[in-house]
């Protein structure tokens, strides 16, 4: 079995959607597996007693700015969506859902919800929203309904919101976790990059 | 004249101190010159209502372990200080007084400053431990301790600090500035070296 590539993310955050266009590519390059961890990005503001990045103000307007610098010079398209941040509860459910019972549908469906709320707009704190971009998806509606609101699925979010904020202290969105060693930041795939080359430094 | 990149900076910055020992390297790959502007950054937290990283719980022990595994990757000598943060109004004072007086010496005394906190644990909050620094580099030590409580100098800070928090919106250091496009963190220099070696994107 590949070595992995710890992938935490929240589908609210605009540079966890960037990373989540170029992590795939990276973990190749250095013969790992991408393991996508979602858990809930706003307990861990709480932890720490932060918040949003939008929500401060010079670091806000900057942020802005930067989401879509970045988007630029990794050629990947990025439209600042309104409004936000979504809570996006449901397609967090649903995605941890899908890991247990359709892994490959579970990563579709995660770049389909992060480029349907980043690049078009839609706004995935709507039930309705995520149930028809899960049904975009080919994933059963129904069943994709259930498993919002499955009492062992919203345990699970919380167990894996736990195991972030409160075991490996995560704080923010993304974070890649490689043999223990964590990088955060949609600007640190390159330092990870170089960490796998190097094996460490 | 060459075009410029403005280097804004605090003192006590663990991350401005290891960019400090890049930009030059980078300015002069782009025919550039640094031009090191000093400001509080406390009065940037204070505005944003944040604080120093390590004041955070999680975002503070990552920090702690990202100081020194960067360092490690640009091969900068990097010890932890302890006390940290410093509030290191004396060194900037004298740092303004020597940019008006002397511009090669407050360089100088800028490196030195930092290297004197981040590799030698000296503690630059010390009016003491800054004018021995100031003495080292050949400073007279009478006019550097005259320029920490000039009333002008203070004043000339505080302009630094507004133009920083209030005109420009830096809320953290160290912010480079090239041709009015910001960059914040000094894990934003490879970008920036992209940025004027593309002329933007």
């Amino acid at each position: 079995m590949a070595a992995e590539i710890g992938f935490w993310f929240d589908f609210s955050s605009p540079y966890a959607y960037l990373a989540s266009e170029r992590i795939e590519d990276l973990a190749a390059r250095h013969d790992r597996t991408v393991v996508w961890r979602p858990f809930l990005l706003g307990i861990a503001f709480k932890a720490e007693g932060t918040k949003p990045l939008t929500h401060y103000d010079a670091k806000g307007r900057y942020s802005v700015h930067d989401f879509a610098r970045s988007a630029r010079l990794w050629n990947i398209p990025f439209e600042m969506p309104d409004p936000f941040p979504a809570a996006a509860l449901d397609a967090t459910r649903l995605f941890i859902w899908l890991q247990a019972n359709d892994p490959e549908a579970a990563v579709t469906f995660l770049h389909a919800t992060y480029r349907a709320y980043f690049r078009d707009n839609r706004f995935i704190g709507d039930r309705d929203v995520v149930l028809a971009i899960a049904s975009e998806c080919g994933i059963d509606v129904a069943a994709a309904e259930a498993a919002m609101t499955d009492a062992k699925i919203k345990a699970r979010l919380r167990e894996l919101t736990q195991e972030a904020v409160g075991d490996r202290g995560v704080f923010g969105a993304p974070t890649m976790d490689v043999d223990g060693e964590m990088f955060w930041g949609a600007d640190r795939l390159d330092m990870l990059d170089q960490w796998l080359s190097r094996g460490g430094w």
